[in-house]
């Protein structure tokens, strides 16, 4: 029995929720579950369809991208799983979806403005969308540099990680993570969910405003604050 | 055998309804279902996922919000619904989703004008939206003033709990109510059904006329008014 | 045994695809089928849920309006389905929906412009949308002059209503009908398709262009003519 | 047994994909399966219910478009598969949809921009719309001048119909192909994917970007390039 049986159980299971939510066609997505005590990631191999999958077939990668267990070849996003799990410490799960509308907004190169309190029940700004790679990142070590792009993305806009789990990458597609696998999936969710709601906000008040700062910090803070009451613990 | 479990099977099939009727996203939402004889009503505990439901786990609190029965917390938005059931001596059920274009229009901050005869078979206005809370508001006791809000927002436009059963809450998502948890679901449909019926027709004609008078009278009453001919009672 | 059966059945049939076609909410819809023999058709009760329908509760109705037999409430617009099979002569179903997309153009009262071959398959025209009645025609016997709101519009356009099997009631929602039930069923899944289309074609070409002529005639006599060379007979 | 059952098997699987991908509406819709050592290939039957069909009920028709075997009528689009296998020797299957979104765009005789990696995964280039037909190609053989549109359309262009597998017809509709049937089903499906991803990014953004060479060059390359990382092989 392989020691990396519980993230590719975790990842297969986390995987195979991405067909259920809507948020892909075919194989264009991919999930990851990390280990942190063992340096290593369980993830989807690539172009495997969904319904072919089981925990066996995930492929565990090291946070260097090094295939450290697995025979099938592992997602062509994986040096970007790699290079997220090395530079930001305390996440155990990345989710990538091509999903409809965040893929939309990313195409249309914009962050997506808080406009309700669905948005603020997650995330305390807009949501980030990294602008497109340099012609030279792009020609380099690609997947690697998007991973980068996310991670100075984040720096520029002095955001944290830990609190806003999800980007849009510029004229690609959406990442979400998490301290879990499941965690990840349920945030590529919510963000496709706020994509919607925001691209319709638009175009019933063109010049819709942002939620004002006092419902954010209310939202967010009865979720995820210190006197939180939302859920169960 | 608690003396509450009607209510605790009534609020528990009405919040199934939720995801079978494509309202809710996750656990983006909560019903409740009111019993006047005993001052008490049944609503969802807060954060438990829709498949892990079952009536017992129905929370059981008076309204004045204290918890009379059940070991989880109740859905975080408890104070809004003991609020209204207080306020409005009339209804026995109450749904509140974040559904997809009932809550854009909220988050757009706009009624829903009455654009044809779906519309008039269940409301004679246009939906109110009411006003997002002033910041005092939303720093107090936020839940209990989203009630507050709802209620002044009724009185100011002279509106009929008992006639129009469903509003917005500005930046935030809608409410419906009904005479029990069941057609307060329904309500949640509907005016979904209406809010999306009302975008496209924006679209397809930027200067949509609202419906004439005539006509509003007309459906409203052949479904609500004393000499209705719809349904079988 | 009732004679009426085989319209009860064929009534019953046709109406359970409204929900499976997505083309209904609830109750929001209803078909007929008529036997000319006997002077009558079957139509759904009014305001009974769908997973509660039988054959045996289809109302029997002459085209007088009459009930003939059957002890529930027939439909609310009974009388607009008996008006048509009085006036048109060949129609042998009718179905009315509120289906989300062709209600949308009625709200907005605009005919739906004939964009492509997928309408052009179907008919010669724009999908015609008539005028909302006069305030005496609805103050009137209101379902009944629903049925010569259409008629009318059909001979002011000298449409044959063989022909063009649907149209738009302005404010309110599609109707349409064929040579039995399943074929007035399949012409609500058609125009909602042409409906969606058309306007989806609007909105990524703001002035598209009708479908010329030498198409619009191909496509209709390759199904329609009498050298028509699609499907089985 | 027929030398032709694995062609007649292909066909129906594929064509039984187009509903369950939600790509068709009743019949509008169908797919071919061609083997180039018979110098054939297997059609779905004209107006015949995906629900009805069976391997067996595939036509077998020649690239001369004479029929070779089976007693159905083949699809009333036969003659465009026939002289697109004819002209384009590299490809074994086709499939003809009225998608939605891929419809709306011919409908609206745009070809769709390519905005994103989603995009640039499967094509180098913009989908190409080809230009609707003179009166007089029309009013000749329609269907064989369909597929003369389709190859003079790529000509003009100068692009491959072995790198580029997927056309909008203007007025019209999609057709896609491949190396096999089941290639050709998943492009309709790829297609009508990007169709939608485009829309809304031209209403997220109305002068949206399209999506800069290097990145076109590296995401086609990664999946289609001698050096691709994508998949298992």
């Amino acid at each position: 029995m392989s020691k990396y049986e519980h993230i590719q159980q975790a990842a297969y299971e986390a995987n195979m929720q991405l067909p259920k939510l809507g948020l892909v066609l075919f194989t264009f997505g991919n999930v990851s579950a990390a280990d942190r005590s063992l340096g290593a990631f369980a993830i989807k191999p690539s172009g495997v369809p969904y319904d072919e999958l089981s925990p066996a077939k995930m492929v565990i990668v090291d946070f260097e991208s090094n295939i450290v267990e697995g025979t099938l070849r592992p997602s062509s996003d994986t040096k970007t799983h790699a290079l997220l799990y090395k530079h930001w410490e305390n996440i155990g799960g990345i989710s990538h979806t091509h999903s409809m509308y965040a893929t939309a907004w990313a195409q249309a190169q914009r962050d997506i403005p808080i406009y309700g309190t669905t948005h603020a029940d997650h995330n305390t700004v807009d949501i980030p969308c990294a602008s497109p790679m340099s012609d030279e990142m792009i020609g380099g070590d690609y997947e690697y540099e998007t991973g980068f792009q996310i991670i100075n993305c984040f720096k520029e806009k002095n955001l944290s990680y830990e609190e806003i789990q999800m980007i849009l990458v510029g004229n690609h597609a959406p990442f979400t993570w998490g301290k879990n696998a499941e965690k990840a999936v349920y945030n590529s969710a919510v963000l496709e969910n706020i994509a919607q709601m925001a691209y319709l906000t638009e175009h019933i008040k063109a010049d819709a405003l942002r939620l004002k700062d006092a419902l954010i910090k209310k939202h967010y803070e009865r979720k995820h604050g210190p006197d939180s009451y939302y859920g169960q613990d």
